[in-house]
């Protein structure tokens, strides 16, 4: 584990790595109890916490179960044998670009949950991931900045797979990474699509990533971890159950600008993760295919939604002008030189360029103190914080956010 | 032509019917000018002037050219002989119910002809037919209260032509008559379904009646003469010209609900049917397809629109929920008993209820009158007149209306 320890930012530590890996462990993906102490009282404290049982009731159900027997260093361990390292939020390789709609939705729910009214709190999954274990080569942090979830039924048609091939091809053609899950049909269709024309594709998985699901698809689970991107919120060792399928969705909707639902029954898992897109007011594209077919219903039942829910796309160019203007940012900004600063300040909204003005000249800071210095919601902030990010006016690590070294005043100490 | 003189309604006479038929040869359908002069100075006068040549520029333009040669009785006479009559907005048999959003069109677009936008004006062709030849069983006027229009590719694919066949079944089956030209593939496709359950469908040519056009739906032409009905704008001999097709379609979507493409290319003539749909604000619908199908690129288009044009629609129950609230209204409204007027009277809307307060007690009044008793826009009486004859509260005839007998104080001499 040290070798990769080794590779952590500033701040970063080994304690940070185990708790999290016991919090991984000793929760089901998107407790919102868990995920709301861990916000509060950050991952080491709430770990103890937890595994002293110093914790309220909710909490405690989300957790008591597994807290005894949780063992995060068995769990890493594992993990490393298999090559699979584990991401956290106080890591450079956490996305927070793309988790920056799923942290926004959480804080919304989170005032329904506080406000006592649990139950509907409860009905919504759109809680960030505590931790996400992951094996490849690309860049976790570079998923959701160019990327479309292509998504769809394990019992496609051909039609079906066709579309999602060409689909995928032409968008890894365009730079964009490929984000679906790891099931037969419309997944391995549009994973397959983007290995014709590119290196990289992302396969998010609802089991342990030391075994394939279904094992049929074990040669391409093989190939993205060699040049692309396996990812899963399950430990090692974690059988893909139902339930896990349906909080996993949740990720496939918030890793991808958009996501492309290209065949789904009534009721299905795509239709799942669909509505994850909408919740998080990512654009959601359908695409259609004939009404006799069984498989496109979910498809025309987004497009002919009464709330509009769906866009109608035929073709990778229809796909772009719906992610066009969220595609487009710059995958690696380079830091604004001080004369080009003022233009990027006066390209931002009112909301980004209010947040950008309550950061301290270089301290780290957390996005509820920036709420409190700006007077904006906790909302707001958050969704302004990937703006300014991406602008190269500030940058991101260890859970805090501060002005970007090349923006700060001339006082700065720091050589160029 | 005797004895379908005999049928016309109070007032109507063979100079009205010759006056039409003059109109009706010498201009070709949709013109402005023409339309606009019948409607102010009345056919019987408009006729005179034309075949005189004391007429505008405008409107000499429009009908010189056949206006020495124009040998009305000639029509009508040939006409006689195929079993094909002509109806005349003066007569019962006129739709006044259907073209009720084509005479609102008209009168806007009216306005900008006036103003001296003349160029604009002329761009659109929602202007009503002067007259309509007939053939067949069916009335004329109970086409547009519960129809739809079904439209698509000459060159459709087996799936269009299905789709097509399965929705014109499952709505004749419910009791709605089927509207759609005469071509081979989707209209073929549409009226075969329609005649599966039902006796009646509606086809609507761009060519004289006295042939059907393609000749190769000759069988499908007859049949509908015997149960349904034939339409044209044009006078028997008068070949399909380009043009005529395209007036044809504003025919088509006004004597629709609604108006369903079922497969069409990306510039098409359906295409052309769904403009004047949107035109009219009558609900549009477009049937999805594979991606992968030239025939389907229209529908995707529709569908996707920026402006929402088109709702997708997989099956007669998505049609229905379109259209259910224009089309359940009753096809032979029974004239309402005095204790049953003040209820009718309570569901109008407040222009309605304005245009009825504003009828004489018992003489015929034209639209126009309407507008100077009530104070409302000529485009505001148009619009309600069809909801007051729908309730049984007025009654139309004679380019008239007048509050119906049952409705009328009971001052009235007439017997029960």
């Amino acid at each position: 584990m040290r070798s990769d320890l080794a590779t952590w930012p500033l701040g970063m530590n080994e304690e940070v790595l185990m708790a999290r890996a016991f919090l991984n462990r000793v929760a089901e993906p998107a407790s919102i109890p868990v995920w709301d102490m861990v916000r509060r009282d950050g991952p080491v404290q709430a770990a103890e916490a937890i595994r002293a049982g110093r914790v309220d009731d909710c909490v405690s159900d989300a957790t008591a179960a597994r807290a005894a027997h949780a063992d995060p260093l068995a769990d890493l361990e594992a993990a490393h044998r298999h090559g699979i390292r584990l991401v956290v939020p106080e890591s450079d390789e956490w996305p927070h670009f793309a988790f920056a709609a799923l942290e926004a939705t959480a804080l919304r729910r989170l005032e329904t949950y506080r406000s006592g009214q649990r139950r509907h709190a409860e009905g919504g999954e759109l809680i960030p991931p505590l931790a996400l274990w992951v094996r490849g080569t690309t860049d976790l942090a570079s998923v959701g900045v160019r990327s479309v979830s292509i998504v769809g039924a394990r019992a496609a048609t051909p039609y079906g797979e066709r579309v999602a091939r060409e689909l995928a091809s032409g968008l890894a053609e365009r730079g964009f990474l490929v984000v679906s899950g790891g099931a037969y049909g419309i997944d391995a269709a549009a994973h397959r699509g983007a290995f014709a024309v590119a290196q990289e594709t992302v396969v998010v998985s609802a089991g342990g990533l030391d075994r394939a699901y279904p094992p049929g698809n074990t040669a391409l689970f093989e190939r993205a971890a060699e040049s692309g991107l396996l990812i899963s919120e399950s430990p090692p060792g974690s059988a893909p159950q139902r339930r896990r399928f349906l909080t996993r969705n949740r990720v496939i909707a918030a890793l991808g600008t958009g996501t492309v639902v290209v065949e789904a029954a009534r009721r299905s898992g795509a239709m799942n993760t669909a509505h994850h897109c909408v919740g998080l007011g990512r654009p959601l594209m359908a695409v259609p295919g004939p009404v006799t077919s069984a498989m496109s219903v979910g498809c025309h039942a987004l497009i002919a939604a009464e709330s509009g829910a769906a866009r109608l796309v035929s073709d990778v160019d229809d796909v772009l002008l719906m992610i066009g203007s969220a595609g487009d940012l710059p995958v690696d900004p380079q830091p604004p030189s001080p004369p080009d600063l003022r233009s990027r300040l006066d390209q931002l909204d009112q909301p980004a360029r209010q947040v950008f003005d309550g950061f301290p000249a270089r301290a780290w800071v957390h996005p509820d103190r920036l709420a409190v210095r700006t007077g904006l919601s906790p909302l707001a902030v958050i969704r302004a914080l990937p703006i300014l990010e991406m602008s190269g006016l500030i940058e991101a690590a260890d859970g805090g956010y501060r002005i970007a070294r090349a923006t700060r005043p001339t006082t700065s100490t720091q050589a160029p």
